[in-house]
């Protein structure tokens, strides 16, 4: 089997898969007691977050663990908007954001919200158009850092500038497909909301983060018991929480190493599939993962694509894993080329420091064959 | 260590953590893939669900995985009343629930809903002031079965025949501390939401479920990608998940022997405390869990008694997990004995099949020397 979905999840290391074992076998009690027992859960739990701020520079933010990204973007968006439901108030957002911040806009709006869709034509917020769109009654701006079907990367830290000078509307950033993967030209530390997951970077499913600074006012999503400030209440899973600070440690030691050959297999796959003019590569700017590389085929649906490649025991992805099963339009493919069947023609490889140059010239091969069909 | 507090949580079995590990280690695809290694995946998650279906034998139910129960109890409560946030619906529930599903009535209050809480003053509901609470616009009744502080039994069976004689409101149970503890006198076919946690019952943390009446129209709480028929968005985790289908069923398998023999622990634990003229038991009728035990100690506050008996390595709670580290009055103490004092001075013994006479024993000897302090 070939694996190219590595943006949809990832196998878990075993190192990491160890922590959860040993955990649940020595430190299974509920952090929320009181007794040495559950002192010693908790003080695990405390040194795991401890050990993500400092991989991750964090000063002065509370890292509320969640179910996932889904959850922790929703929490982001919903924690800042719902003191005002059914007020008015202005939110942005950008047209290609993952069906878990995009969806979550669409009820906002819906629910009276003024939202701002910034257009992404070139697979990345234009900046001007971002300055504009703010105004005094700008509460929120949501905008991912890496776009998870096609790969461009937003300019982060000149999105932070622009929100700090032109408002005083809170950031969040979803930083699931740029985290340990790309290096930040920015400072967590200067955005107000960042989300996270493990089981894109080789950790466990189940969990990811909300990293909020300590400042911020949230509203609950759920309500409950006193865990996380009362903020996500629940009882806390150490085995997953201290397993993901692994994963990630050992995803960001990694993190250079890892950039620089899947650039390379990046490269060597792009220039191999600009030789093939039934095929056409979904990238409108030098801003972009090595990562993820979505492409078209002419007349050929992404879905057929898929199990073609599959019949060679080759996977990829079309589109987000959270919009498969549904024929939808991949809107970030739609925003840059505004053409429907590009979007639906479309396929999503996803590259990891797990594959080779001879994976590659497999799925070429076969691409290639797609034009004898 | 003697731990008596498997009512906050229990140490998962060797079998449902080599469940666990066997998927992460081979079924780590996304389920929401079309490719074959994640139909397998979708397919483990399908027969899981199946069987849990069989266990409880529900039809026409749909099973919602959740992060846990605080997530499946606000997804019940919320998904029943959101439609109608700010149109002042009346909604009931009980004093003693938890703080998962009270928490979230005291929230919906404030948002404008009109909340009766269930005094249970004898530890359980009244049926007649059940009865006297519905009217025409009670859109929604959420009861435990089980107490989680003082283990009373809510009579469900008769519940669900008043609730669907005298209104048309959806009917929603906490069974958290009932299932494969507590032998069922009703169907969970008839009850139209059902919340359950697997941490509980020997299984993982980090996953519930929220079972439901497939014809219910939920509102979601989370908005995001396809999963879950848009109910509950985010990726699916077939490890917790199949893994939580194996705890049940070895719970479940279990559920008589472990009753019986846990119901003598009781016997003989309630029968010393009886002797002791300084401990209180904080039982007012004769529906108990004998899984849950709570007691009041003379002068002693909860947590000092806590820790003294600590000092023997025994373990026990001082209410629920999820309103510890606050200092909280325990409202089900407090509806059957209007006492503040005996509430703040309350500890739980949680048994469990696991414990033994001999550590009852220990346990009864050091609650006797609390009274030479």
């Amino acid at each position: 089997m070939i694996y190219f979905d590595s943006t949809a999840t990832t196998k878990p290391l075993k190192e990491v898969l160890d922590t959860y074992n040993k955990i649940n076998e020595e430190y299974w009690y509920n952090p929320s007691g009181m007794y040495k027992g559950s002192v010693v859960v908790n003080s695990l739990i405390e040194k795991a977050s401890l050990q993500i701020e400092n991989i991750l520079g964090l000063s002065n933010k509370t890292i509320y663990y969640t179910s996932g990204a889904t959850e922790a973007n929703n929490m982001a968006i919903m924690g800042i908007c719902m003191p005002y439901i059914n007020k008015g108030k202005h939110i942005i957002t950008t047209y290609i954001e993952h069906p878990s911040v995009y969806n979550v806009f669409k009820n906002l709006e819906n629910l009276g919200f003024n939202v701002t869709y910034l257009k992404c034509e070139n697979g990345i917020v234009n900046l001007d158009e971002l300055k504009n769109a703010l105004t005094k009654d700008t509460i929120l701006v949501s905008i991912m850092w890496v776009n998870n079907i096609i790969g461009s990367i937003n300019p982060i830290k000149e999105i932070i500038e622009i929100v700090k000078k032109h408002s005083h509307a809170k950031l969040h950033v979803d930083a699931v497909q740029g985290i340990t993967k790309i290096k930040e030209d920015f400072s967590y530390n200067d955005i107000d909301l960042v989300s996270i997951t493990f089981h894109k970077i080789e950790g466990l499913k189940g969990i990811g983060a909300l990293i909020a600074n300590k400042s911020i006012q949230l509203s609950p999503i759920l309500k409950g018991g006193h865990q996380q400030k009362e903020i996500r209440p629940g009882t806390l899973d150490a085995s997953l929480i201290v397993s993901s600070a692994k994963a990630l440690r050992l995803a960001m030691e990694n993190r250079d190493n890892h950039y620089n050959y899947v650039k390379k297999l990046y490269d060597y796959l792009t220039q191999k599939l600009e030789k093939l003019n039934h095929i056409k590569i979904n990238k409108t700017n030098e801003s972009y993962s090595p990562y993820v590389l979505s492409i078209s085929i002419d007349n050929l649906k992404g879905e057929t694509a898929m199990h073609y490649l599959e019949e060679s025991e080759i996977y990829v992805g079309i589109g987000s894993a959270c919009n498969e099963k549904i024929e939808t339009i991949e809107r970030a493919i739609y925003a840059i080329t505004k053409d429907n069947s590009r979007a639906i023609n479309m396929i999503r490889i996803s590259l990891s420091h797990h594959n080779t140059p001879e994976e590659i010239d497999k799925l070429v091969e076969k691409l290639e064959s797609i034009r004898n069909l």
